[in-house]
């Protein structure tokens, strides 16, 4: 039996129908997306790409979480700029194998997490593949005019942040990797993994603090993440592993298994958490959570205080 | 021999050397793209994917005519709308065992088409893949504030036409599949089907023109994309077939093979010329090069003079 039964055309009908763009946009269904533009403000623009075999296995993956997790990652990039998400477009490439309702299940994640941050799909494209499905999501999304936090921007003397805990993510994919058996804990740390919550009332609020540098979101692992942010903004730094934010949840699964929490917290990624540098000024009036993990200094790479080796981060090639 | 010894972010870096963003504008290197709005405009979005298999064959596709062609067809949706194309962003599943240089001639081409439309690349994602290539483009554009012409705003009595002349490209595959021998002929035919040129000059003249009601580009062939039109604003069209503008080169591949130009004309798609419909007092005085085919009426569906069928154009699925 087919998987698509549906054309291209009634296909692309039937996932606009569950996107209502604002009064004044057009969305599907036109050569082109049209968004008024509102003065005063930035577009910020980040595309992703996920395909079969590399970033997930279409056999194991769960559509519903498969299309949150897309949708999520490019507003955490929003995040990560102080933004607001205002729109997406999704791509894909389908093979004929799909099993039947798999595609409706993707767009269900993909649309609870748009709907929760009030980020419309407005486009796409929807094509055939021989075998292989290839998901391709860009999102749109808006900041004050010169108000976007880039990377470049760290100060000596700046405080390192991140706006939450660490290593939750890399625990769920070790309960996955490792079929742990499910219990109300792991099934919190694989959730964490499958459905992550990008930072944008966290970012937004950042965003308006002139004390607050560079910002980024913890995808690869946060020392692959941090050299981002050293090599744009020419600093070093030295973080305090004994101040890594670590969840009770990790810890817990750690004393379980005998392994390393702090394994967890620096080599792993897609936290999505946001990691800044803050001025200790403003830092000291910050009412936003955060856990303060160590401090931007002039001299290169990074100083893991309480930890025995260099840690990298996920790299994709 | 490894074809990409490049490591991911050796390739963005090398990508984005050869781009360099406007003043005030953030390209490649952080988490999103930034890009000033300025007032009294419009954004329009536009995305395609493209994947080895369905779109191209990798082994038969030259990757500079795959870069432009890429890029052109997004530029083209934004030509349709009658906006400037103002960014662009690039992503790809890459296979390990893509020949040597072929990502650096990929990005000649799309570089080649973004430098002469001024439209940057400002970001992506590069990812691998286990075997099939894929592509994603996005690009941003920007069209006056309420003047992007949509497809639904074709109204009775609109003379329809097009930008220049349709079947070219169709020719040009037809050339390709065939494998016709190798001749000047054969070659303007086939660089039309590779090299697409999209129409912005034109659309946005077009755009600045109140009695230019509808408006799209020629993708899927005239029959599949004048439907579009007349879905979109529930009206019905004549075509007459006698006034199909059809190249001298057409014509002469035609006589040539015994083929009928018409087929390509209809059916054929690819062209990338605008297809547009405009009141008859506005079309008296209108200086861009054009050619009126038809015209809009309150019927249904397209009633064709001088042709034998009712011709579909592509379908994708």
């Amino acid at each position: 039996m087919s998987s698509n039964p549906l054309g291209e055309f009634q296909l692309i009908q039937k996932i606009s129908s569950q996107f209502s763009p604002a009064p004044g946009t057009t969305g599907i269904g036109d050569d082109c997306a049209v968004i008024p533009q509102k003065t005063g403000l930035d577009s910020l623009i980040s595309t992703d790409m996920l395909i079969d075999g590399t970033h997930f296995l279409i056999e194991h993956v769960d559509p519903y979480q498969l299309g949150w997790k897309s949708a999520a990652v490019n507003i955490s990039d929003i995040a990560a700029m102080g933004g607001k998400a205002v729109a997406s477009f999704l791509s894909f490439a389908l093979p004929k194998s799909l099993p039947e309702g798999w595609v409706e299940r993707f767009i269900n994640g993909y649309k609870d997490i748009s709907d929760l941050f009030t980020c419309p799909l407005l486009g796409g494209d929807t094509t055939r593949s021989i075998d292989r499905l290839c998901i391709s999501v860009t999102v749109l999304g808006q900041a004050a005019s010169g108000k976007a936090k880039l990377r470049s921007s760290a100060q000596v003397g700046d405080l390192i942040c991140t706006s939450g805990c660490i290593g939750d993510s890399a625990a769920g994919l070790d309960c996955i990797l490792n079929k742990a058996e499910s219990t109300p804990l792991t099934e919190t740390l694989i959730k964490r993994h499958y459905l992550p919550m990008p930072r944008i009332q966290e970012g937004l609020a950042l965003a308006q603090i002139d004390g607050v540098h560079a910002m980024m979101d913890i995808s690869d692992g946060i020392g692959s993440d941090l050299r981002h942010i050293l090599k744009a903004s020419r600093k070093g730094a030295v973080i305090d592993c004994c101040k890594l934010p670590i969840s009770d949840e990790v810890k817990q699964y750690c004393e379980q298994t005998g392994k390393n929490p702090l394994e967890f917290a620096l080599s792993g990624g897609e936290d999505y958490e946001l990691l800044f540098t803050i001025s200790p000024e403003a830092e000291k009036s910050l009412e936003i959570k955060h856990f303060v993990i160590g401090e931007i200094n002039s001299e290169e790479g990074i100083q893991w205080l309480g930890a025995d080796k260099d840690y990298l981060g996920f790299r994709h090639f």
